[in-house]
């Protein structure tokens, strides 16, 4: 266990959602109230295939066009903690999204807990608002594929250790937030 | 952009759930009170096969049940938008699933565009209480079949649109709602 | 329908959640509080592969830490009614879980129906606290394979039966709790 331990981390929101839940765009105006610009997009999607490509690009076009410009972008698929401290002390900082790191850090054969270890401890670190995007993947049948059941796993237990020390936890239906803490 | 503008839909329910949450039953008990029978039954369902076969004539015997013979069915597996029209102007109306309307424009290789705006126009028109029904299927791992997560986007992308401008919005869990609007 | 019919279960929590939801650890916690150890566990599981016996072991030696030894395990894949009837009168019981019992029941080709109204009669004799978990699992994209789409069917159908009955229902999303009921 790090220096930062377990306590609180009331400066952070944890928004959930699934595929197409709108929960990037609900995490996007969340950081655009919680101060001023310019405000820091951490990105940890990786551009495996077309499709793949295509899906950042629609979201980069979509931010720009409701982010007025004011965004901060840093690419990030594997060195999150490094991304956090590189951002500016004050600026309020978007990761989008948590399970895309997680996939790129088990994709890549990684240490995922040392990596988890030392972004907890760059997030303890902040004290200007951070929200955390991340899907929840939990809720369908159980697939067949055994690596899909392993990363499902790891995925709903990141999402649990963050929401035990989160602020705030929305989950995102259809573009709406459902208060969960 | 139609006539219709984007404006809000106070009239509107959308009653989102998953496969067997009793979403559908839910929105029937909606129908029935929020005004006198004659109620209009939308089903957008195509018997494809046998067992889809079976899944609706389960879905008659339900409703014919429940509601008491009060119900005037009207199939529409494309046409939503002429459907719409043609339900009487002080019935109450429910229309069951959108999600199943868009695999059948998809599946058809219809303009789901121009489907969608005739649709939301028609909505925009009515006054007495629409209840739309809605599944959410971004819940589970990302699925491997690339229509399949074509198809995710699309209805994710459907459900914002529509819960963004409706008066209310529920979640259905295990029969009981979530209120999220 | 048996003698004990269709009323309330004001002494029954029915915990719902997605895989790794965290709602096995929370539905512990609401059986600890709910009264004095020793606590009953009713356990469904069955060991059909290797990583269903990791996940069984991980699971006790959880259950075991933070019990602190209070815990009396009954383990039950298809008799739910007879473990219900062998707990001690008094003690609070936790049912972990529903839908691994609807599992092992379709896949021992058990009769279903008769083993519902067996457990919900044995539910209802009970006075003293029962926390039931169970998985939602049909909020993911449909499946290809016929069978999973029954047993889906057949989960979701089993959730809403229980729910209408339960004091209390709840959906627990990254280890919290959402009041459904």
């Amino acid at each position: 266990m790090s220096a930062a331990g377990d306590g609180a981390w009331p400066h952070v929101t944890l928004v959930l959602g699934g595929a197409r839940s709108g929960k990037s765009r609900h995490a996007e105006a969340l950081v655009r109230e919680a101060g001023a610009a310019p405000w820091t997009y951490v990105a940890t999607a990786e551009a495996w295939d077309e499709e793949m490509r295509t899906r950042i690009a629609h979201h980069r076009a979509e931010r720009a066009v409701t982010g007025e410009g004011g965004w901060i972008t840093i690419d990030s698929p594997l060195d999150l903690a490094g991304a956090l401290r590189s951002a500016a002390a004050e600026s309020p900082v978007l990761v989008d999204c948590l399970t895309l790191w997680l996939t790129n850090l088990m994709l890549g054969e990684r240490d995922v807990s040392a990596a988890l270890e030392a972004f907890f401890d760059a997030l303890s670190m902040r004290k200007a608002p951070v929200v955390l995007v991340a899907n929840e993947v939990g809720l369908g049948i159980v697939p067949e594929n055994a690596l899909a059941r392993a990363f499902r796993d790891a995925a709903g237990r990141l999402n649990q250790r963050i929401a035990a020390r989160a602020g705030r936890v929305l989950f995102i239906v259809a573009g709406l937030p459902v208060v969960v803490k």
